[in-house]
């Protein structure tokens, strides 16, 4: 079935990042887009920060920007970060790249990137925003969307032809949706919170640490990082449990929270003359993970990005993840001729298993940046990772690279972690190898490593 | 902290079985408790039918029974099924006791039990009940329950010392805890639907089949189960895939539903007349399986029963978990001297893990019941099982009895599992183990598994 004329009206629930970038795409092919935010337009009301994560845009997220003819405008707002700065608690600073030389992800601010999107969306004829919108959930008789003005009160319906909820980890569009049998839903929310900080850029407007990295403070089951602005700062997360010894209801007064950050991160406190109000002023916020089954709602109603799969953001992927979303509807769009119930049912027959992969991949990286960044061990694999990958760039990857610097499906690149923890253990096994990480020993071993494959 | 004479008003949303028996056990330690239900009373109403499960009444929720001191009363209402009758394909039966001499599950009808009840509450004078009031969540500020007035519309809310939400799988109270952060919360359904069909008693009034047992009809990936009724009637509910080759969606029309009886079924066709009006009229209903943490919402709000821990019904232990759960607050209540706050933080702290051990027993026991259960090799297991407890009763107890007949935790049983499995893998070993199931090296392998232990 060729999608007909009349079938063009789409309603996006939800003007975040994937909401808004979405739209430009569906624009560009022809859509009439209505975007509707719960929020007041935050291009005028200002962002809310004080709770934000940056976002480490990468390979995935760029290829939906390319898809939507955006990319010099988004890199413009972009900081490469090639590699993971390791701060010691000497102070002791340890540089890891990230991938090959030239591969980077990119520091963003969200709101700054939310602002970008919705002005670009907003500049297409065909794309509407209506702020101030709180959805109230869908009528599952008609598959409209019910709505509440923020500012009058006033209740209306909005029917579309398409609608996409993509209103975020705690989606009202997806509420409705959990309350019909047969929907599987989760959310879990793991031991840790995180707090947003931040280091000021120097008088002279200059950055206080090497602008291009991802300064992390690695602390076994706590950490810091801290990602480049471009105005010069640095936004800050720290990541620590809600209770314990160590934990966020341990830091109640000035006096704790100082002495915390003296004790753990001691380079830092020159660096955040705005520690301690920040640390009060700021929220300690949750981090959850959302999984869900089936993403869609009959024909013409379907969940993208967060709404269905939310992550933590210890991989970096969350807003990725959602872009690729985009990426790969885009795609099913050319293969079906814009058939939507063939796409939707394809969308969601394929792409939950890579949403889930990803839900793992980035929990299972929280351990790796908070505490195995710091193990040598850790980094002579990192640096036989990249060596293996350089003599045989088709035969091996690491995953962090497939995560990050390729289109390998995330169900695939889960896939491997297993076998690559083996190869890692065969690795270390090797004598003196520390020494030897070029040698033919250990060339040898991944060779036949490969041959059982 | 004492209990003072102020703090003795209860809220219960929910007069199903948990919430009903609960008023009862608390109106005898001397609180009042108002009782709100959604339903009409379905004393009056009737209670709707066409989509229960026999319940399978047995040790644990018997003990709440007792502590409520109403034993007598629903031994009434309740017929011992001491074992499983299985019905071959061939029409053969294959009976297999559940436990020892004397020990039994009972049928119960979900309907009569609720309403015994609530009659049984509603004699307390210091019970209320508050039908056709549907619970609109909680005012999360004074914890408070929000209600509807089904029948005026009218909406207020409801103070009370302490609130108990036992409303069910679909809890309107936890939804509103859903929402707090920090709350995880999954719901999950399995691939089968299930839809209740009856055998009518004879035209004497007696049963077709024998009484004193739970009738299957295992089959593989789908299966049939009788249980007995008070009337002379049983329940029957067909667990079936809700799609593929044998499924729901495969039986749209009576000869579909007939071929399909005729199929697997055949002597069920003699005992069910109304088969195929059956099939048509009842739904389809949904298993889901629910857990969430914490149950609790500060001090004085406490979800028990299904709205925190529904289950799958596959080990008959739905109604008894929310029964002990009764249990266990009722021993915390002479532990801590009915220190509220102290037994809804050791209950929260302790009986979660019992609720996901039983989910957990539950799921695998469907596959147990619909294949394992005509399987020879199963059937002598269950002989050896029987005649290990009966050799050495202090030094084992089969899993199923554990559940079944014990107070022993769930989660107590569930840790056996794994290592009960590795002692079948063993025992099946044994040369001719079929025909020496008595024999000196069934006792060896036995008491060398013990000693590992």
């Amino acid at each position: 079935m060729k999608l007909d004329t009349k079938r063009k009206k789409v309603a996006i629930v939800g003007a975040g990042l994937v909401g808004a970038l979405w739209s430009v795409i569906l624009a560009k092919r022809g859509y009439i887009v209505d975007v509707y935010e719960r929020r007041p337009d935050f291009r005028q009301a200002g962002y809310i920060g004080g709770r934000s994560i940056n976002l480490a845009l990468s390979e995935r997220g760029w290829k939906a920007i390319e898809i939507a003819g955006i990319r010099e405008k988004i890199e413009a707002v972009a900081i490469p970060m090639p590699g993971r700065m390791m701060h010691g608690l000497d102070g002791s600073l340890t540089f890891q790249p990230y991938g090959e030389k030239g591969q980077a992800i990119n520091s963003v601010s969200r709101g700054g990137l939310n602002v970008e999107l919705v002005n670009i969306a907003d500049g297409h004829e065909q794309v509407h925003f209506h702020f101030n919108q709180i959805c109230r959930g869908l009528d599952l008789e008609t598959s409209a969307v019910r709505f509440e003005d923020g500012e009058t009160g006033h209740r209306y319906t909005v029917e579309a032809d398409l609608i996409f909820g993509t209103d975020g980890a705690f989606s009202a569009v997806r509420n409705t949706l959990q309350k019909l049998p047969r929907f599987n839903y989760s959310q879990h929310y793991i031991e840790h919170g995180y707090k947003e900080l931040t280091i000021p850029p120097r008088e002279d407007g200059s950055h206080r640490m090497d602008t291009h990295a991802l300064h992390i403070w690695p602390r076994g089951h706590f950490m810091l990082i801290a990602l480049p602005n471009l105005d010069g700062s640095f936004t800050c997360t720290l990541f620590l449990p809600f209770e314990g010894e160590e934990s966020f209801k341990n830091l109640q007064t000035e006096q704790q929270v100082l002495a915390f950050f003296k004790k753990y991160f001691p380079d830092t406190l020159p660096l955040m003359p705005t520690l301690v109000e920040d640390f009060f002023d700021n929220p300690t916020a949750a981090l959850v993970t959302v999984r869900c089954s089936p993403w869609n709602y009959g024909e013409k109603v379907l969940l993208i990005g967060d709404a269905c799969h939310a992550i933590v953001p210890f991989f970096g992927q969350g807003m990725n993840a959602g872009f690729e979303d985009c990426t790969i509807l885009d795609g099913l769009m050319d293969k079906y001729d814009e058939d939507w119930p063939a796409i939707i049912e394809e969308f969601n027959a394929s792409r939950i298993e890579d949403a889930n992969a990803i839900a793992d991949l980035a929990l299972a990286n929280f351990v790796e940046m908070r505490d195995k960044v710091a193990d040598p061990r850790f980094l002579l694999w990192k640096k036989i990772e990249k060596h293996l990958h350089e003599r045989f760039p088709d035969e091996f990857q690491s995953v962090y690279s497939m995560v990050s610097f390729s289109h390998v499906p995330y169900s695939q690149a889960l896939a491997e972690v297993s076998a690559h923890e083996e190869l890692f253990e065969r690795m270390l096994a090797i004598p003196k190898v520390d020494e030897n990480w070029k040698g033919p020993e250990v060339e040898a071993v991944f060779k036949k490593w490969l041959g059982e494959r």
